[in-house]
């Protein structure tokens, strides 16, 4: 058995193991966009689903191998891009059948996102994106109470003049999503309720300035220091480089010093 | 009475203490949410009172409370968050009555932002944000000028051919507001213009060139300025800490050396 | 004659000559504001135009009392700032008369940016932003060809198809201004011409590719450099303040070890 | 032939030439804008015909010269700017004739392009530009995928609600990209579909949150690390200055003490 699982963890790091599943993910990529396109899928409906089963033994024959390679099944799981792996492929066996074909279809997307647990420069890429998330959780936090008060008011105070936009605080939540994008909230949202209530400019005005300014502030300050952190890490600054050197001649003289205290 | 002072200064600080406001709070937020959708608030009307009566007794006590723990009414309120809690809880007692219904609700809604009040992190990042607004106070002047200057121009020159914008220079005042955000700037408010005055296109031109510019250069001015210095403060540079060493190194060699001369 | 120009010396730099301007040009902003409100101008038109009269000759007394107060007219005039203000106040005495009503009020609101002549941290701001404009000259060379290149190309497609848009080579520039802003570059410009010219959309996004990307490089470039290195001058960083103290000691040190040499 | 060589060498590199050049690129860029207008045109046809012939053979003049000059067809060609040249003047040749009016039009508008290889600030700056084009290699890959997968599933949801948006794979992915670029997203894309489909807003929020995040995000980091890594390169820190001081400094304390140690 032990031979075995060795073949496979060999197999699974063997980089014409890793680029056969590269070149897998984006035929599956392909089929799955010529499937959008109706009169194709119409003509060719059987290739397409007997391809896609193939895709999916495949993908699951790779799952099985890295899984039996890897030393333990603790230690396969605890890479959360394995277990993503892992559930976009199983997903894919368990809503088989008529009754779930859009869940079906957006699943077979999904596993374009392998591409992403595969290719290492954009897992990185992916790992440090995700790593901002948590130091955004107060912004987010913020926003939310911001958005909250500012739907409940627009909601108790535009419902009646404009309840394509403001009649629900569900509905207040997206128009202010909206507005703090900057789309059409003056032409679209602003002016037609202008138009009733010439005092309204105050809501949407001061929603803008607060929620572009706190979005700005806050997100340019996690970026920036994001990016700063990253450089540091990866490459010292020249000056770094320079009082590491410092230190060495230092550590030189103080020895001099101390040999002259020594043998004077 | 100092032992009932102290017990009400130890329940302040408790961190359960803490924790039931925070969920008051949200309950809080909850109830005025459900309150927009007219169906529900009509069902269980009295409910709402009720329960709106109950948070706001529920919130005068625990000030009441913090009040009375605080070593002296001075020390409370030199706190600007304290002031923060005791108006908004304050006021919900004040416009009692049928009279100010709509000032009333926004107060309640302002409830919710007591959570800030409540919560360190969230305290912490909003006193952030509000000591970078006097910085900002010279950028606010110059962009007051620059908009006052073409909102004046902007209402001579188009107050006849396009009222909606430039009736009054209030309106061009919230018409320049909107052109700088971008929004429909050529679209809805140029376009139509040029219709009528083909060379009126340098005044959207130039301002849109000139504001966003200003605002540009200016905002990420200060805001990466602060930022630099929120990171330097939090956690100063490994050249920073390496410099520190340099300079503990230096004061060994310098004892060595005084040694040397002392006992040569 | 030089005890009167010490007079006016000592009149143009007293604090209280200065809150004086800075109130008249308040006055004068006001009153322009006013203006522009048809049925006040009608009912006061008569107040409106001594009011500014009187101004403009206590501008122009002022700006008097400061010319002849600077030792010579080569040094006044070497100060870009009283150029300035000289002329915006000259140009109100030159077009006097009926006939440039226009030229006039636009003049009579520039006054208003005297402001920023007149207030030293408003000057200083202006000042910061003027001396970023020569580093901007290169990459506004670079994007004028950008803008002409596309121009050119989209007028000869697009002029027949959509004449309002790309009519001309002028017309063509100012929409390019408008996509570049993201204004309705998609709904209002390049649907409409993607119904008779399917192959249109090319056109559009590597316009806007570039054309944001080559802005938000150059720009973000220019700016970020320009933060640094007023925020180094102001003030140095505390990685530098260190570096001179260390500098200090080395040369105690040195001073030491000479000492030692001279006398063994 | 040597002293020929050598002869168009010293041409092309005066300053007089390159000067030609720059003012032949600017008539030519005059002339292509002047063509534009139907009426200047038709009127002067054989005048317009005429000077673009002209300015195509003093192009290609020119680039015989440097073509001569340079020490080798190889090294000539080494320089990309000199390929782009080349490329530029060879195709005007090549595509003579009634059937390419178009493709020779937008050749001749390309040539204006020329002035960046010219001009050396010009030229410089693109380079810069072209060089951060690798670094974003990876983040391309990343908003790829990101399109493909929300272009598959809206052409998916959304191809019989809205087909003039999402009808095939192409139209989703150009609808994307005007919803990414924040241009009537809500009011033209996802309202129209919400009246349908009440559940669609969380595709285009998500959308929304996810793509400004990560462009955001990836863009700020790689332009801020090329704009510091240009700033270090150009002009060492004040900090960097000072640390090559205190090197030279311990240096000559080293020297002292180790002459101490030779001659004690």
């Amino acid at each position: 058995m032990t031979a075995f699982r060795k073949r496979c963890a060999a197999l699974a790091e063997h980089s014409t193991f890793t680029t056969i599943i590269i070149i897998l993910i984006i035929f599956n990529a392909v089929l799955i966009g010529l499937e959008t396109y109706t009169s194709i899928y119409n003509r060719y409906t059987d290739w397409f689903v007997f391809l896609d089963q193939l895709l999916l033994w495949l993908f699951t024959i790779e799952i099985m191998i890295r899984l039996i390679g890897s030393s333990s099944l603790k230690s396969f799981f605890s890479e959360p891009w394995n277990i993503f792996d892992f559930v976009i492929v199983a997903s894919g066996h368990l809503f088989v059948g008529g009754h779930y074909v859009t869940v079906l279809r957006i699943l077979r997307v999904l596993r374009v996102l392998r591409a992403i647990s595969i290719i290492p420069s954009l897992r990185k890429m992916v790992n440090a994106l995700l790593m901002t998330i948590p130091s955004m959780g107060t912004i987010m936090l913020l926003l939310g109470i911001f958005f909250y008060i500012y739907g409940v008011i627009g909601t108790t105070l535009f419902k009646s003049i404009a309840p394509e936009y403001f009649g629900t605080l569900h509905d207040s939540l997206l128009s202010l999503f909206q507005v703090v994008t900057l789309e059409s909230w003056a032409s679209g949202v602003m002016r037609p309720i202008l138009a009733e209530d010439p005092t309204a400019w105050w809501f949407f005005v001061t929603f803008i300035l607060i929620g572009t300014f706190v979005i700005f502030n806050l997100f340019v300050g996690v970026v920036v220091t994001n990016v700063e952190e990253a450089n540091q890490a990866e490459n010292p600054s020249p000056t770094e480089v320079k009082i590491n050197e410092v230190q060495k001649e230092l550590e030189e003289i103080k020895k001099l010093l101390q040999d002259q205290k020594r043998n004077p």
